[in-house]
């Protein structure tokens, strides 16, 4: 599929992130208006409650964009979300008929605030990448095997919805317990193992029946559409509490996500097959369709007052062991019910050399071996002030469909107890 | 305190589970009414959207019953609660000036259905009974001792609340993978070591900021009220999955609660210290106040077609290593952001001897020592018709306080894939 040209012009180049062939789903507010949904378009940004108002869009017999989130939309179901890509398609291609409308209800980029673009039902994380579990071992366990089911299941654990934020919002050094290896006791303050992991957030459409499962491909259909996201980690916390019931306040004290869906329409043709198995998967676990996407992967790291930012790892969504359809049906196979607005963290992304691990525990093998960046500056884990950003882009032929950026800065560790 | 009476007369023996002392919070439907929210009082049901329509209860500038979930209500705050309570003992106190506007606005009880009394935000489940821990060591490890961290922090994960269903939903069986000790691969099919877990569950009223943690005293002064709670456990799923990130499919699959929200204001004269410290607590999880409470709890069981149930279990609340309020400041203490609605799972109560395990699991010694029931019928875990019962009552002076029981029938596992 090449370059679809749209008649706001700045759409129109290869490497811009939100062509025609992408129109992202977000939430903006800007100096005069509250938040709404809005379709990013070049650098310009289409008002979807002013356009339904228009009477450009209705897809539903009630207001489907009167809330400043997409989850009505995905409660719709694939039907409409199919009739709605192609009516903005329609209204946004070169030549379209009803440009003069539309003209007047694009709002710059630069003029907007972006905010969350669903609201986070239930936030699960996954645990899907086999060079990330590898590493993980390695480090932590002094050996690289997986766990003993590592091969046969998609491994999840719950997080916490409440903590999950947009791109931009600052995130406080997280207190704990944390407890060193020869202490007695263990001590409470401020992380000192502060990390990032890079992921893709997957979003759950429409959802499920309590007590009812669903294959891979109804998975795969109920997916409607995916964020980077940034699963902020305190290593030294998440050591010490992690035994024997998984992850808990090393992981809830943030979770960022960038701040545009893409759709998985929009991600069609950039679809990529999980790699061969290790060992044969149950049953259940088989789709018919190929279940990764081919999305280039970034980290940036940036230190307070730096002019620039620092590369840090590069890698490829399509690294992943299991897709988010296999997750999603593995999460759905005893009957839990599966809702619009559920998050699936992808896990942490890491391909097969240093250059391409996707936290900084692996990037600096726990801090053993410290990371430089091109300020000269180096670094273990994160330090206070220091700027993370996880950037995506598929890369078609004369086109990108980017994510925008996900980026968070973080703060000092509140004072405890609370004022 | 002795028994408060009512001009409902049914709620004046010292038996009864709802008497004014108590006056928990429901939501609950009738042939002729859609689900609302009610108060109940002795065999009676007081309709909260009736008694706001008529101008009997005005506490807020919108119409705070107008939903069928007590969420609103929640989040008004401590004052507005009491403010509540104050105004229903006061309606329905014997004498009341107002009676012959309150009875026209009672619904029997036998009339209704219930509902879920609140919408679950998100649902957390602690692992707080030192005897649980040390049982579940026992049979699953070999060893009572307890995890290294157990008694510093009150363990906790992230549930699922799509799962949490009202006393009376019925359970399939899930679904889900296994692996027997000596099998090479795991396989796929209905669980066959189902399990209940007696716990309590305290619902946050009010929430945290974002970034923000509280302290004990604030966490308590937060809870809103008390139910009972099964956490469904699928115990062979759970042992196969857990490792390394906790418990995920083997408890997804259902979670109930009672109907009925008891409020902390009526438990007050019920609260009970936390037992003396094996270790030191870091003062971050040091409150004031006793955060347990004396509630005597029981476990029933009963397959189906037999004429009454068994008594299974019966324990307390009191014994439990930690309580609610400390939980809930732990959850906190990184800065997750609370919010009225989350719901959280005390961890299954166990007593000092068998009779007072929470868990078929410790009941029968994982299956090796099956429980008789009174039909004579044996049992190490759950068969398909077997319906569970969790009872809760704190008991007065002369009067009770109940909670309504929470039940569950197990149905078979559905058949897959799904149709």
């Amino acid at each position: 599929m090449p370059l679809m040209t749209s008649w706001v012009t700045s759409a129109n180049d290869a490497n811009h992130p939100f062509p025609l062939n992408n129109l992202p789903y977000g939430v903006f507010s800007t100096d005069s208006d509250d938040a709404r949904c809005g379709v990013a378009i070049g650098d310009m940004i289409l008002d979807m409650q002013a356009a339904e108002d228009a009477g450009l869009i209705t897809l539903a017999d009630y207001a489907l964009f009167e809330l400043p989130i997409w989850n009505d939309l995905m409660d719709e179901g694939p039907a409409v979300w199919a009739a709605l890509r192609d009516r903005l398609i329609a209204l946004l291609s070169d030549g379209a008929a009803e440009r003069d409308k539309v003209e007047p209800l694009l709002v710059p980029m630069a003029d907007v605030t972006l905010h969350m673009p669903f609201g986070v039902s239930e936030y699960t994380d996954f645990y899907a990448g086999k060079q990330h579990a590898q590493n993980m071992g390695a480090i932590l366990r002094g050996s690289p095997d997986l766990p003993a089911n590592w091969l046969h299941i998609p491994i999840g654990y719950n997080g916490r919805a409440s903590s999950v934020v947009v791109s931009g919002t600052p995130i406080h050094r997280p207190n704990g317990q944390t407890k060193a290896p020869d202490a007695d006791m263990p001590s409470f303050g401020p992380s000192k193992r502060l990390d990032i992991e890079l992921e893709m957030g997957a979003i759950v459409g429409t959802g499920s029946e309590f007590g009812q499962p669903v294959t891979v491909d109804q998975a795969d259909a109920m997916i409607f559409g995916y964020v980077l996201l940034n699963d902020w980690s305190a290593r030294d916390i998440q050591g010490w509490e992690y035994q024997p019931l998984g992850p808990f306040q090393g992981k809830a004290f943030g979770t960022s996500i960038s701040p545009w869906i893409v759709t998985a329409a929009a991600l069609e043709s950039f679809r990529a097959p999980t790699p061969p198995r290790d060992k044969e998967l149950l049953p259940y676990l088989n789709g018919s369709k190929d279940g990764l996407y081919d999305i280039e992967l970034e980290v940036l790291m940036q230190p307070n007052g730096a002019d620039s930012a620092s590369v840090i790892s590069k890698t490829n969504y399509n690294r992943m062991y299991y897709s988010a359809a296999e997750q999603l049906c593995h999460h759905a196979i005893g009957g839990c019910e599966m809702n619009a607005g559920d998050l699936l963290g992808s896990g942490t992304i890491s391909g097969p050399v240093r250059e391409e691990y996707g936290s900084l525990m692996e990037l600096s093998w726990a801090g053993r071996e410290p990371f430089t960046l091109d300020t000269g500056e180096t670094r273990g884990f994160i330090e206070d002030g220091d700027t993370l950003t996880l950037r995506g882009n598929a890369r078609g032929d004369g086109f990108t469909i980017g994510f925008g950026d996900c980026v968070g800065t973080i703060l000092p560790a509140v004072t405890w107890p609370a004022e």
